[in-house]
């Protein structure tokens, strides 16, 4: 078979990249592959795919360092809020609506809802309600948003099979740290070229995370690798629009659909990464396989993981980080202002410079309502992004006031602040890196509030309470089924 | 929202393609663009989204023109041959077996079998098995296999809700035609990076042709088209294995869940083709507007799909087309058989030159093997390629006596055979296009015997004959779900 096999681009080179030109048995273009750019490589891409495979296999959670859980943990604190907290969102509902057609078992949760679905479309609908506030995690190099598809695929897999705290996080961990890795290991080129990373990577690094659970063979993880890798969700054409959502949520749902396959030996390529025409060379132009497998075990990427303190465009981020604290020292009202002037970098007001934003989305990208709303209210979360407080008076008669002028010596990171008081008084304040940050990120208690913040109205104080210190005390539970049971009201 | 929609990348530009930097709003990469190819585009990309949906929405059952009304239903029949033939499959099987863990609607059949699935995962398996044998239709130009993925979401959405055959038939036509334009307009460019066509295609031309049933308006076809265009699968890394008839099933779900979301106005931009970072630009390095959108209504390339008389390697079939009819002609046995002597272009060598064939699909790739079979039993159907077939003793002497000689003077659609008996009378036959080709069609009694020949020992021989005839005549049907049902033993 192994000359067959050559012919069938099984595990076709060495070095796994497009140079020879063997003939393809394919009933498919049989492709000269002379007109189309072949994929830069750095690193070795020899045995990549089973590398990956074989790491994923052997990862315990007993090897992780006492950080990493905890950023693991911190990133399943933040998934459970913003999941839960957009349960009733347009998108969630019609998705639930959409999908009731086709979903009879009732095997899965839909976090903070009554309805349940099969665990396919569970997986889904949930990665939906991870995104659709874009308040999910973010690994700052990239922007890549990690916890959606994998906290959704395996939560929705924890309940069809039992699975304990302690594998879970492990699972968890594995399918972030795997996606991060593919985000920057072909950043920006696959970004670049027009996908959404978020979903792009994301059915891999399910597929991954789920099969771990599911303690697959080394050549059942391979094939569970392929048959993610296979499906690709996503384009930026996509942003601004529910598909933004839908593109985390499919790749969950992939990821889950491809381990499910591999585990009855349903076969894929055993080198799906690095195959002649495989991934890499098929979704992006630049790989750096030292990126993607280096140093795995001990460079822990998921410990850089951020979450976004306010759910509003990033730049505006230390704008309104300077606001709350001149805000909380001074105890400002917002009648004793007189102006808000800001500096901040050039791409503070290209890309979140509305002026009269009139409804909620867009005064997520008006970093004057976000200032003034954080002025007034101390805190910039989904509340003070709602039609009607966008359009609130007060508020509009603050952001009336604040000024931006762009220096481009001032850092994306940055802001520097300067509020004048009716009294004559003048408050200054520089931000070096915003809240949320690698350098400066959002505390425990921080995360929890935005939680809360999220769930209000939806879950009870009680219930809200110990849904967090589940989170928080995942490794001790016996059955992982429990956390999205109790995210229920 | 305009110019906030602008920086969304929300219908970017009038020509779709990306020249110009506008600033991103989005929270994944601010991409530059500027080190990645930019798709080259010929013909007119302006609203190309829109004109397809339009073109979708007003395409009637009665303005198709008969050959195409035939070359339909001569897809249909091939299809459901195909895919009843595949039932017991192993790929089909297991993918049964894996997708029974999360399924427990029984709307919908699966082709052949008793169990039943919901739509969703019935469309996957369908299309499974559409595509295991390789045996399903052929557009030759960029030899993508459309009827898999759109028969078999049609299938499924046809037993949620009743459609009747004269709108299944023209879905089915619109599917197809979508499908092969979007591979002609890319070919061969987005094969070559590294996509599989058949599955690569396939979610888009599923999500129309379902949305068509489904009366979409056109912001939800524009929707349907932008969510199934948004989930791309399968490489051509994955030959070889079930992961290649993996990619049309998947195709065939996707497009089915992508319809079911937009018609509960889950949105997606409204120019997923044409956008900035939209389809073509993420997925092919060249796309021609003309090919994609030009004449549509009078220009159908359906009529050019093809179907395999043989169940092997199409650079085979010319001389197997050669062996059959000499066989026929002076009724020959193996035994009489001294010598033959094939003349072929280079690349049935290249593709299909195994000498010796130890298992049924490297038989599939055996010229030596295939005339034999074809001399002995005056067929090369999935039954010639049985791994028994393969070792049969008397194959195996007659194979030793074909010798294969390249000739780049040949085209690869022809063959020379020269027959030697142990007479001393010497046989010749030139095929010039082979049987299967669109200069020579396999009739619609070949296509039955094809089909027959498929489901032996599957359907009993009333089933089989009524369902070919519930294919022939689907467009008298009321309500074709009862096709679906016919396949049933």
């Amino acid at each position: 078979m192994e000359h067959l096999n050559r012919r069938f681009f099984l595990k076709t080179s060495a070095t796994g990249i497009a140079v020879s030109l063997l003939p393809t048995m394919s009933t498919e273009v049989a492709a000269a592959d002379s007109s189309v750019p072949q994929v830069q490589t750095s690193g070795d891409p020899k045995d990549a795919t089973k590398r990956l495979a074989q790491y994923v296999l052997k990862a315990k959670f007993e090897d992780l360092p006492t950080n990493v859980v905890k950023e693991t943990k911190r990133a399943l604190v933040n998934y459970m809020g913003v999941t839960v907290g957009s349960c009733k969102h347009e998108a969630v509902e019609i998705a639930i609506q959409s999908l009731s057609a086709v979903s009879a078992s009732k095997q899965a949760t839909i976090l903070g809802r009554k309805e349940r679905f099969d665990a396919l479309n569970a997986a889904f609908i949930n990665g939906v309600g991870s995104h659709v506030f874009d308040f999910d995690d973010t690994h700052l190099v990239t922007n890549v948003h990690p916890s959606g598809p994998i906290a959704s695929a395996l939560l929705a897999y924890s309940e069809i099979k039992p699975v304990s705290g302690k594998d879970f996080l492990n699972a968890f961990y594995l399918g972030v740290e795997i996606m991060i890795r593919f985000a920057n290991s072909t950043a920006p080129n696959h970004a670049d070229i027009g996908w959404h990373v978020s979903g792009s990577v994301g059915s891999i690094g399910a597929a991954a995370a789920v099969g771990k659970l599911m303690g697959l063979s080394e050549q059942q993880m391979l094939w569970a690798l392929g048959l993610g890798a296979s499906q690709l969700v996503g384009f930026r054409d996509s942003f601004g629009s529910m598909n933004k959502s839908f593109n985390p949520g499919r790749a969950a749902s992939n990821g889950l659909f491809a381990a499910l396959l591999a585990q009855k030996n349903f076969t894929s390529s055993n080198g799906v990464i690095e195959g002649r025409v495989g991934w890499a060379q098929t979704v992006t132009t630049k790989i750096d396989y030292q990126e993607l497998l280096g140093d795995l075990g001990s460079r822990f990427e998921i410990a850089k993981d951020t979450y976004k303190p306010f759910a509003c465009g990033i730049v505006i981020h230390p704008a309104i980080d300077a606001a709350i604290q001149l805000r909380n020292q001074y105890q400002l009202k917002a009648e004793q202002i007189q102006s808000i002037k800001i500096k901040g970098n050039p791409m503070m007001l290209e890309l979140c410079g509305k002026k009269t934003p009139q409804t909620g989305l867009e005064g997520k990208f008006s970093v004057f309502h976000s200032v003034a709303t954080a002025i007034i209210n101390g805190q910039a979360g989904e509340k003070q992004y709602s039609d009607a407080a966008v359009r609130d008076a007060k508020t509009i008669t603050l952001r009336d006031k604040v000024d931006v002028t762009s220096d481009s010596k001032i850092p994306k990171k940055s802001a520097d602040m300067v509020i004048t008081l009716n009294d004559g008084r003048v408050l200054n304040k520089f931000i070096e890196d915003a809240i949320g940050s690698v350098a400066n990120p959002m505390t425990d208690q921080q995360l929890e509030a935005k939680f809360t913040d999220l769930t209000e109205g939806l879950l009870s104080s009680a219930k809200n309470k110990s849904l967090i210190e589940a989170c928080w005390n995942v490794d001790k539970l016996p059955n992982v089924a429990k956390l999205a049971k109790l995210s229920v009201a």
